[in-house]
């Protein structure tokens, strides 16, 4: 399989923007047509399949326009093995339709769990269907090095790729992330810097033909002065800037997290795309999704290009 | 529900002993009855239900024994969907054993998705057997204090606990946890001791009539120098100290996460004790799990009382 870095830069340049489908079913947000999966009588396989279905229509009108998905496992695991279930056949789905899978599951844990994850996610078993493993996976990094080293030995293996948590987009991320920090080596840095420098790091041996790693960086959108910093801190690092949209950045704030033209960066849209059609109820739910992608890499193509 | 840190109060005093079994099934070391759950050729359900049988029989063992299990989520999710319903099976044997179940999910994510995680471990939706739900889940901190506060509140309402990394028992743990930060309050501290306070912080409210909160701390018994200073920067903190036994953890290294005999925190092993019958293979290997956690038992209390 090729490196991750590559199959993400080829997929950008297909799909012509470097949009990301966040899929996170919020069940309060899902249209009436899937309501049993908010229905408190119905059975959880009953309420956890329509989820499932919900998002397998998103995926059909994703499919061609945006180059990746980002699945949310929280959402799934709300509905336990059936939960998980509906997670792999969401996957399968984005898969066959050509799309490449970012498992947000933000793991992270000692050496042999992590590996244990690594396998979950990105090897599987002996005979499991391929097509319900992720691309790649959102990994935290508050265990340090040897936390990640299994989870990198199995994207090098496997052609999979991570991101890592760097700065989130949360309100409080500057809690812990933005404390200044002093060490060994080198002058004070912020915690996230000092992240974004291991993560440089830990993604060397993993750079591409296309000149990108397959070990990639969680970036806030919502955080633009810090963008630029963290983008020459990682240059060779794919970012996830997660924020677009519901969250409150624009176009304008993502460009730093770029270079050349649309590749360096995913900008992750959720709620804005898959509840579109809450703003727009004269619309089919599914065209309201496919507008607001289009609109969506309308504009970071008009900002980036 | 009385609140997690009074009914962990009541289950140490109950057992006697301050041990938890770390329910970390590595599959290569599953006793030779249950090695369907690694035979390639074997359906991932079957898999996953030998590894389960043997959990099992690991809580049948623990039961009335000690105080509480730590199923290790990572090694269920190798499996997929067919290893989180395995998950569950687990959780509810250990329930029905009268056994406290922390999950070790280690779960961090922004609001709503921490809201989301909590709901699956702690709250589970309409018409879910409570069996299956964890009294207890390991939380990273990386996020701040939005990611937490949704679980915080979770706790609150169900009567649930969880255990917020602070100082973890891996070689590089100390990679961030251990820098010195700056910030606008305070002198200079370690990032982990940063956390402590914080963790100190989010769960003063959650004190029981014990003494004790529910919201607790992860700190590893790898570092002893360490524990009596985060013992005193969260007073009314449960720890859960893994890293004792295969980690390199003694009973002696423990003593500083303790306040008052017994209470203060739970002591994990894991390999240990799943796995004792390698060691004494005259011995069936339930025997010899049994017989490793009264040995841990002994040493614990003999070093505490």
């Amino acid at each position: 399989m090729q490196p991750f870095g590559d199959r993400l830069h080829d997929a950008v340049e297909r799909a012509g923007n470097p949009c990301v489908v966040g899929l996170d079913p919020h069940l309060a947000l899902l249209p009436d047509e899937f309501a049993v999966a908010r229905d408190p009588a119905a059975s959880r396989a009953d309420r956890a399949r329509a989820m499932g279905d919900f998002l397998c229509g998103v995926v059909e009108a994703a499919a061609g326009k945006v180059p990746a998905v980002k699945p949310q496992s929280a959402f799934f695991e709300v509905f336990g093995a059936d939960g998980v279930a509906e997670f792999e056949r969401v996957v399968a789905a984005s898969k066959d339709a050509g799309l490449l899978v970012i498992g947000d599951v933000k793991r992270g844990d000692i050496g042999s769990t992590a590996a244990a994850y690594a396998q979950a996610f990105l090897r599987g078993i002996e005979g499991q269907d391929p097509r319900t493993l992720c691309d790649s996976i959102t990994v935290n990094p508050y265990l340090g090095s040897d936390s990640v080293a299994p989870i990198i030995a199995e994207c090098e293996a496997t052609g999979g790729g991570m991101y890592v948590l760097v700065r989130t987009s949360n309100p409080s991320s500057a809690e812990f992330q933005a404390l200044v920090t002093t060490g060994l080596e080198g002058a004070p840095a912020l915690l996230a810097d000092r992240v974004a420098g291991a993560v440089d790091h830990w993604g060397r041996d993993l750079v591409g033909e296309s000149g990108w790693s397959s070990v990639g960086a969680v970036v806030g959108a919502t955080h633009p002065e810090e963008l630029a910093r963290l983008r020459r801190l990682m240059p060779r690092t794919p970012l996830l800037l997660p924020g677009y949209g519901a969250q409150g950045a624009g176009a304008a704030d993502i460009v730093g997290g770029f270079q050349g033209g649309l590749h360096g960066a995913l900008v992750n849209s959720s709620r804005g795309i898959l509840f579109a059609g809450q703003q727009a109820p004269e619309k089919h739910w599914k065209d309201a999704a496919a507008g607001a992608m289009d609109a969506m890499a309308a504009e970071l193509r008009a900002a980036l290009l």
